[in-house]
C-alpha cells in the first residue's frame, strides 16, 4: 500500500520533505500548496505532483496525510482543519508558541482522534538514534546525567529572531526535546542563564544568543544545556549521556574526514555550516516514521504532547533566565 | 539540457547506478536490460524506464550513453559495440583482464573516438576527492610516499575469486589506480608479496588472500599497500600521502559515530561492512561526471587508459608475487 | 641559587611532593615532618633529607619554604605560623571550610607579607596550561562560554565524605577555581542542581554524588559544570571553552593509547584511573612554580585570594542547590 | 639488593640513562666515563657519581653493570672487554655495522656467559608494549600483517648520516626489531626500494632518506615499511598489526593533546619533534628491565640475537634496495 502525502508550503523546508516522500518506496508525493505559484510549480514540475490549494487538499479524497511546513502562526489552525477532515498531520515545530494555543490545538487533535506527529527531526538523527539505542540496550546502566552541546554556525536573520518566540523556544527548545526524549522522563526544576554575547542587536530584540540550561528531573537526573547562535568550526551537535555503567556520546558530523598535518598541527575541515546538511538523513527518517505511523496505524512519535512538553520547559527556562530563580513545572 | 542512459545490467551495481541516474537531476534513465526478465522488469516499474535488449539500445536513437554492469568478459564487447554506434560508454572495470584483449579494445574506442569512462569509484569518493584536492593545492607540498591500507571485510565467494582475474586484478586494482591517481605518474618498479592467509581455499584455487606492494614511481616516488581480503571491523579503506609539506589523511567512514565508555575502554563501532554502502556517495558522484562529460562533451575521466595502466600494474604485481623478483615497466 | 623546602605530612600528596622537590633543579628537599614516624622515616630515607617537628621547622634558619599536606583543618592554622615565622608557603587546596576562618587566615597573610601558594593543582597540567594559553594567544577571540566536565573514578569513602564540606567544596572547587582562571572573571549568579545518584549512603551522610552548575559573569560569560562522583571509563577531566573566533578543547588522558579494531568496534583503553597519575605533571610544574616564586621573588599565583574566591563560589552553588534559587555574589 | 651501573659516556643518551639509574629504586649510578672530562664532571656532580676512566670501570669490584653509550664503532670491542670482566652488559644498537664484526662478537659474549641487552627502546615504549600485550592476549588473533610508518622530523647531519651504515642499518633497523618482535618470527624474504626524496645531498652521500619494505614471513605473514628522513608535523611513529580477529594500533604522540576549532577547521598540536621526549617513558622502562635482568639473573632481552637479526635484515635490505631483487636470507 502506498500512501499519498501532500506538503503544504514549498519553502525550504517543504522541498526537503517533498524529497524525502518521493524518494520513499511507500508514499507518493500527491501535491503541493503554496500561495507563491513559482514556488509550488517547481516543486510539482521536479516530482510530477499537482499544484493545488490547501482548501482544495483539505477536500481531496486521494490525500492520506499533511506534511505542514508554511508558517509557524498557521501551524496551530492547519493543524485543527485537517485533524477535523481526518488526514494525518506532520507539523513542524513549533505547534505554537503560545502553551495555551497547543492545548487548545490538541484537544481538536485528540477530539478527532487524529493522528499528528511533530518535526523534532533530531530524534531521528541516525546517530542520536544509536546513542538512545545504546541507553535503551542498557549500555550504560541507569541514565544519570546528560550534555548537551548545541551552537548554530550563525544567527538567523533579526527579522527571524523577533517572531522566533526567543532563543529557548527556537533553538534550546530541540534540546528541551531530545533531554526529554533521552531520559525518558520531564524535568521538574528549570534553571536558565540568557547573555547576549553574540550580537547587540539580538539583545536590542529582546532576545538572548547565549544560554546555559539546567533541567532537574523528579528522579534527580541532571541534564545541561550549552548553546550559542554562532559557532565558527560549524553546526556544533553533541549529546553525551552519563549513567551508571559508562556513558555514551554522539560526536560531530563534518562533510568530509581528513585530515592534513603539517607544522602547524593535525587539522581536520570544519562541521557541516547548515542545518539542512547535517541533518538530511534525520529529515528523510523522520518522514519515513510519519508514513509508516499511517500506513501501520501506529502513534505518530515524537506527537502534539512532546511538542507541548518542550514548549513547557521553554517557558520556564525564559522565565528563569528573566527573573535568576528556578523554575518548578 | 538531459541526457538519456540506458543501463545494461540489472545486478547489485546496475540497481545502484540506476538509482544514481533517476536521482541526477540532468539525467534519465531511459532503458534496463537484463536476461532475467524479472530484474530488468524490477528496475523499469521502479523508475518508470523501459525494458529493452542490447541490440535494441544500441540501436536506440534516444539513447545518448549506456553504463556497462554486465559480466567480466562481456566488456570489451560491449564497449566496442557501443563505440561503433556512438554512444557515449561507462563501464565497470575491469575492461578485460588481458592487456592485449584492452589494448585492442581501446583501439577501437579511439578509432571511433568515443567516449569511455572506466568504474574506479574510489576517485569519487568525497573522503579521497578531498584528499587529491588538498595535494592539488599544494598543502603537503611535494607528494613523496602514498601507505594505502585496503581490507575488505570477507573475501568474495571461491567462484568469484576463480572468475575474477587474482587478488592484484580484482582488489588491489583499485589501489593502483589511486596510486597513480594521486601521485600522478605511473611505477617503474613493482615489487609484490602475495600470501594466503585467510583461506586455504583461496589458495587452492591460485590466487592470493594477502598481499603487500611497493610501487616506485620514475621521480622515485613510493606508494606501499596492504590488502587483506578479510577485515573483522569492517571495510577498511585508507589513503595517506606524505609530501614535503606534510601529510595528508582520509580516514574510514562508520554508519553511525558515537562512541560509548566504559570499564572496558572507549569504543566506536565497526566500520562500514560493504562497499555499497562505504561507497553509496562515490558511485552517484561517478555517475554525475559521466553525465557531465556527455553534457559537457569534455572527456571522460578515468579514462580506458587508466584502465589499462592500473591492469599492467597487476600483472606485474602478479609477476613480481610469483617471482620474488621485481618487475619494471 | 637553590631554595631549601620542607614538607608537612608524609601522606600520599606529601610524597609526590616530596618527589617533585628531589628532581627540580633548583630546590633541595630540607626535612620531612609527619606524626607517623614511619612515614616521615620513609621519605626521609628516600630522599637523604631530615625528619623534623612541625615547630622544628618553623624554627630553621636553613628552610626558605614548606608545602603544607596536612589534614585540612590545621591548614589555617599552620599557614599563619608560617607567615609569621617568614617562610614561603605552598597549601593544599582549601585553606579551610570556613569562609570566615579563611579571610582571618588571609589577613595574617597578608599582615606578613608572607607568599602563600595554594594547590590548584590542574591550572598547571600542561593541557589546560595549553588551553589558557591558547585562549591568552587570541585563538578563539573572546571568550563566551566553558564547559567543564570532572567526574571522579568513584566516591572516596564515606568518612572522608563527612569531613570534606560537601561535593562543591571538596571536588567542583577545583572546576570553579579553572572558571575563574579560564574565563578571568569572578561569577555574579551561581545556579546550582545537586542529587544522590552514585550511592544513597552519601546522601544519607548529607552530600550530593551528583552536581550540575551554571555559573554566570558580570559580563554575561557562562560556565557550565557537570559533576559525578563515579564514572566507569577513569578519570574525566574535559574542559573547553567557546569564544567569538571558536573553541578550544582539553582531551582526556590515557595511560596507553592503543586502538584494537574488532567485530565489536574500535576501543581505546580507559582512562587514568586516579588523580595521581592523571595529574602528575601538573604536581611537578606546581611545585616548580612555587619554587620559582620563591627564587624569582615574584607573586605566587593561584594565591590565597584564588582560595578564598572558589571557597565562596562553592558555599553560593551549595546554597543554590538546597534553596532551589539562584545565588548572587 | 641494588645493583651499581657505571654509564660509558656522557653525551645525550648517556644522560637519559644516567637519569633513569638514578630514578630507578633497583640501581645506583656508580660511575660515569667520558674522555670529556667536562661532560663526565657535569653528570657526575648532578648524580653525586665517580668520574672513572672506562678501564678503571673495567676493573672496578663495585660495578655489577655497564651501559655502553660510547660512539658506534667502539661498540663491539668495549662489549668483549666488559663480557670478559664479568659485566653485564647494556649497547645502544647497533653493536656493529659489519654482521661479520657482530657474530665475532657474539661469539665472545657467548663464551663469557655475559649478560647483554641490546638498546632496541622501542619495545620498551608503554604504547607499542601494550600493543605487543593485547596481540600475546590474543585479542586480535592470528597476526598476519603489520603496517610500520617510521618518519623522522628531519634528517641527522650529513656528517653523521656518513657514519651511519645508512637509513637501512640506522633507522629502519628499529622497525625490522619491531616487527620480528611483533610476529614473533624472522623474514625469509626482504624487498627493499629507496629513493632520495627529501634533500640531494643524502643522496650525495651514498645513502636514502626515503625508504619503503616488505618483509615476508616464513609463513607467509607480511609487514610493511614506510620511512622517511622528514616529517614536517612531528616524530611520526606508529605501528598496526593484523589479525585474524581484529587490528591493534599504536597511535602517535604529542606533548599536549588540546583542539582548536575555528572557521579553518579543528586543529590539534604537532606531535613530538624529538626521539628523546618521544621514547622518554621507553628509555626509562628499557634500563629497569636491564637492571631486573641482573637483579634476578633473568636473560636479557633483547640480546646480541636480536641485534644481530635486525642487522641482517637491514643487510638484506639494503641489496634489495640496490639490485632491484628480493633477497631471501
Amino acid at each position: 500500500m502506498s500512501v499519498r502525502i501532500a506538503v503544504l508550503g514549498a519553502g525550504r523546508i517543504g522541498q526537503v520533505h517533498a524529497r524525502a516522500i518521493a524518494e520513499n518506496n511507500t508514499a507518493i508525493l500527491a501535491a503541493i500548496a503554496d500561495p507563491i505559484a513559482t514556488a509550488a510549480n517547481a516543486v510539482a514540475d521536479h516530482y510530477g505532483c499537482d499544484v493545488r490549494t490547501i482548501d482544495e487538499i483539505a477536500a481531496s479524497d486521494d490525500v492520506d496525510g499533511v506534511i505542514i511546513c508554511t508558517p509557524t502562526d498557521t501551524h496551530a489552525d492547519l493543524i485543527e482543519q485537517f485533524a477535523r477532515c481526518g488526514k494525518a498531520i506532520f507539523c513542524e515545530k513549533p505547534i505554537d508558541l503560545s502553551v495555551d494555543r497547543v492545548r487548545a490545538c490538541l484537544d481538536v487533535v485528540n477530539e478527532c482522534k487524529a493522528v499528528l506527529m511533530v518535526g523534532f527531526n533530531r530524534r531521528f538523527d541516525p546517530h542520536f538514534a544509536a546513542l538512545k539505542a545504546a541507553i535503551n540496550k542498557g549500555d550504560i546502566g541507569a541514565s544519570e546525567m546528560a550534555v548537551i552541546t548545541s551552537r548554530d554556525p550563525g544567527a538567523p536573520p533579526l527579522d527571524y529572531i523577533k517572531r522566533s518566540g526567543g532563543i529557548f523556544r527556537d533553538m534550546t527548545i530541540h534540546d528541551f526535546d531530545m533531554a526529554v526524549f533521552l531520559m525518558d522522563e520531564m524535568p521538574v526544576t528549570i534553571q536558565a542563564s540568557g547573555s547576549v554575547l553574540v550580537d547587540p542587536a539580538i539583545g536590542a530584540a529582546g532576545d538572548y544568543d547565549s544560554a546555559s540550561v539546567i533541567l532537574t528531573m523528579a528522579s534527580g537526573k541532571q541534564v545541561t544545556i550549552s548553546n550559542s547562535r554562532r559557532a565558527t568550526y560549524g553546526y556544533d551537535q553533541r549529546i553525551e549521556v552519563h549513567g551508571s555503567k559508562g556513558m555514551v556520546a554522539a560526536e560531530n558530523q563534518r562533510p568530509v574526514s581528513i585530515e592534513l598535518a603539517t607544522s602547524s598541527g593535525y587539522t581536520r575541515p570544519p562541521l557541516h555550516d547548515f542545518f539542512m546538511t547535517r541533518y538530511i538523513d534525520a529529515y528523510a527518517h523522520e518522514i519515513a516514521a510519519f508514513i509508516d505511523s499511517i500506513v501501520n496505524a501506529t502513534p505518530a512519535s515524537p506527537d502534539g504532547q512532546d511538542g507541548l512538553n518542550a514548549l513547557r520547559i521553554a517557558d520556564a527556562a525564559l522565565l528563569s533566565a528573566q527573573s535568576g530563580k528556578a523554575v518548578h513545572l
